[in-house]
């Protein structure tokens, strides 16, 4: 079918990823060699832009200005956190629709997914052609359908480059260093910590994920095992580290009950009462114990770090060196840290979108099919998949909606990575930097 | 003076860099060159490797490892938190003695430049011919005599790539974000932050540093000015930040009585709580006003973030987006993000005092002059510094034993820096990634 001329509308939602302009250029790109398009729009900050009518002309930047915005982190169009009701995206397809636009192209995550199919039927049932499409991004990586995501190998070559830099420090320092890492539902970011790993004895030597349930004896126990043996210790932990109840260690009862036997429930109060604080702006959610969730602060790492000090000095009546970080946005932000393949899948997603377009009128979301993989061999494709198989909304009742870390992919004891993880995350991060150790032959004692 | 034949010994001290590696392998390349220096030994920790005779033999190491090693952050050789006394100097003089050392090179802060020169008079008043250099690092580019110190840069590049990413995301979801950088007492590190700027509006667009004492009010004042003007603020905060007594913000009276009169109390109370987990581990130190040191947590970026949230709440009655990280370990070992001119500089430093050392019975500390500045001009020197001039141990008492900025780096307000100290720093970090930002030219509406 002849695509039809008209205008085209791209947009970006969610959290912004380092290469997420990478797949906006990339629908440029291609849109411009394709006479049927004629107005090329971006919609500033998602569909709140679109809602507004608050369009920019992407025939006005120049080409060297399109390269340097692909090679910048965050949504170059402004993103946004809004998931528009059904009654918003009849409004955004009526005002699609009076732009004249046939094409539209929405780059974010699943929720993402969902507007643009929830467009796309509004669309359809007017007999109205548009051809809708989703570009994926995330750094979490728990989209459905495709092998990964446009924007994971960036923020897992971030953890990973910041692990092999932790490792070192803590070799030089020994003692326990704990980060924790994004991805709330899904632990492949903080999965990408195991990439740190280069020569033997390198730390993350424990890895905690949202797959799977721990209790503090475990990780206690885990954490001391690791630093009698090795005198230190490096761990990644996710930020959505959970009980066997599924609820987050700060707001456990399960935990706070071990920190009771323990006789450490002073510590849970404490970070309580500071979680608390955000409650007087009026705005923070409470879940269903009535606790003040906590995410986006150091809390967690503040939290572990003196459960674990308070532990080992208690056991051994010595004070360890125990230190913990945030890792924070700069997973998904960090300029100058992205991974040459992430880039380049990124585009072509941006790019395989518009191309797909042009063939008739149908839409979808471009995934990613690995055909090869192991070192020096990996190769995907992107190919079109249904904008409702991506976002899962057909999905039955209760069905996760985003796709966790596989089984085969987590050690038996969900404190590790198997080498299956490493060989299949090692290729998306692109090169990474050498990580050299001394051979360190003792000198004969004079 | 003909160089005595003899062994070298080469150690590492205090907190890591990203370049401290590039230093011990510029010292044992060098070596290497000379017919005098036999035995090439690594102390393992620092003085404490020299104390227990713990040396590992450089000429065992191949040439690429070496190149490898010096590419890794961390100290290779691991470093020590250890200040020896003149007992332990002596004690350390005494071993390298025994084992014929007539060259130590000593790789550290202003500590080790005093404890060098320590040992540097015990063998001379002994009549021992030891050559001592001291060679610099840190990332708090807080030592005496020196342009800059080897670490810096490269930790400066970190901050200013993060602020890069940090600005793209927070234009790409519009709020308020705060972060915490490394530097107890001098700015240098958080004032890196201003490199991140590169078009116009670009963040950070406030910059709180330790050379100068703040109130809540000036604070808050700053933020919603900027706030209410682009719509977004990004805050460059040092860990640092104090009072007008010179006390940091989470043990200030000053604060808390700001606090009060804001009737935000409880905020400051609930840090407080949550900094007193630290002492169950029987650790903590506490200053003069009983409260806990939070150094190293994530307290003083949840403490801010949670006032800032609440006064803008109250004041128009509107959440905010107000969001915190604490950059932690990365800046100062973040593998993959070095800046070249560091690098080479550092190599540079060890090199340089190994040549000085064989000129004649000299010791000294390898500092750098500051020959031409300004973009594709600069140009630094090393050369000899007195250990007694680097380490300030000769300083009136009272006087600074490290180097803050000058006022004429920052505002009068200060709050951000002058261009003289964009001129100043941005040689020093090398490449720093594009960041493009769209001309965005309005789309005429329909």
């Amino acid at each position: 079918m002849a695509a039809p001329k008209g205008n085209l509308v791209v947009g970006q939602s969610g959290g912004p990823t380092a290469v997420i302009n990478e797949s906006l250029i990339g629908v440029v790109q291609e849109a411009l060699k394709h006479e049927s398009i004629e107005g090329i729009y971006g919609a500033r900050n998602g569909v709140e832009g679109i809602l507004r009518e608050d369009f920019i002309d992407f025939r006005q930047e120049s080409a060297s200005n399109l390269e340097a915005v692909a090679a910048t982190p965050g949504a170059g169009l402004g993103s946004c956190r809004f998931k528009p009701t059904e009654e918003d995206c009849k409004k955004i397809f009526q005002i699609l629709e009076k732009y004249g636009v046939r094409y539209y192209f929405y780059i974010g995550g699943n929720d993402s997914a969902l507007s643009a199919g929830i467009v796309n039927k509004i669309a359809k049932d007017s007999g109205y052609e548009l051809r809708v499409f989703h570009v994926p991004k995330t750094i979490d990586n728990d989209l459905l359908v495709t092998d990964h995501c446009p924007g994971y190998g960036s923020a897992a070559k971030y953890v990973a480059q910041a692990f092999m830099g932790n490792d070192a420090d803590n070799r030089a320092l020994p003692g326990i260093k704990i980060d924790i890492c994004m991805g709330r539902n899904a632990g492949w970011l903080t999965a990408a910590a195991a990439l740190a790993r280069v020569n033997p004895g390198d730390g993350p030597h424990l890895i905690y994920l949202p797959e799977r349930s721990y209790t503090l004896k475990q990780i206690l126990d885990d954490i001391d095992a690791v630093y009698q043996k090795n005198k230190r210790a490096l761990v990644a932990v996710s930020e959505g580290v959970a009980d066997a109840d599924g609820h987050l260690f700060l707001q456990s009862e399960k935990i706070r009950a071990e920190l009771r036997e323990l006789g450490m429930e002073k510590i849970i109060e404490s970070f309580e009462v500071s979680g608390q604080v955000e409650d007087l702006s009026g705005g923070a959610k409470k879940d269903a114990f009535g606790h003040i969730q906590l995410s986006g602060s150091g809390a967690l790492a503040d939290f572990l770090s003196a459960v674990v000090k308070t532990y080992l000095f208690r056991k051994y009546n010595k004070k360890a060196r125990v230190r913990a970080d945030t890792l924070g946005y700069a997973q998904r932000s960090m300029a100058g840290v992205v991974s040459e393949v992430d880039a380049l899948e990124a585009r072509e997603a941006g790019v395989a979108a518009v191309k797909t377009a042009m063939i008739g009128d149908i839409d979808g979301s471009i995934c990613f099919r690995r055909i090869k993989t192991g070192f020096g061999k990996y190769l995907c494709e992107p190919f079109r998949a249904s904008l409702e198989d991506v976002s899962g909304v057909n999905f039955p009742k209760g069905m996760k909606q985003y796709r966790p870390m596989e089984d085969k992919l987590i050690v038996e004891a969900g404190n590790d990575v198997t080498p299956e993880f490493i060989e299949w995350a090692r290729p998306l991060l692109g090169t990474l930097p050498v990580k050299g150790l001394l051979k360190g032959v003792p000198v004969k004692k004079a």
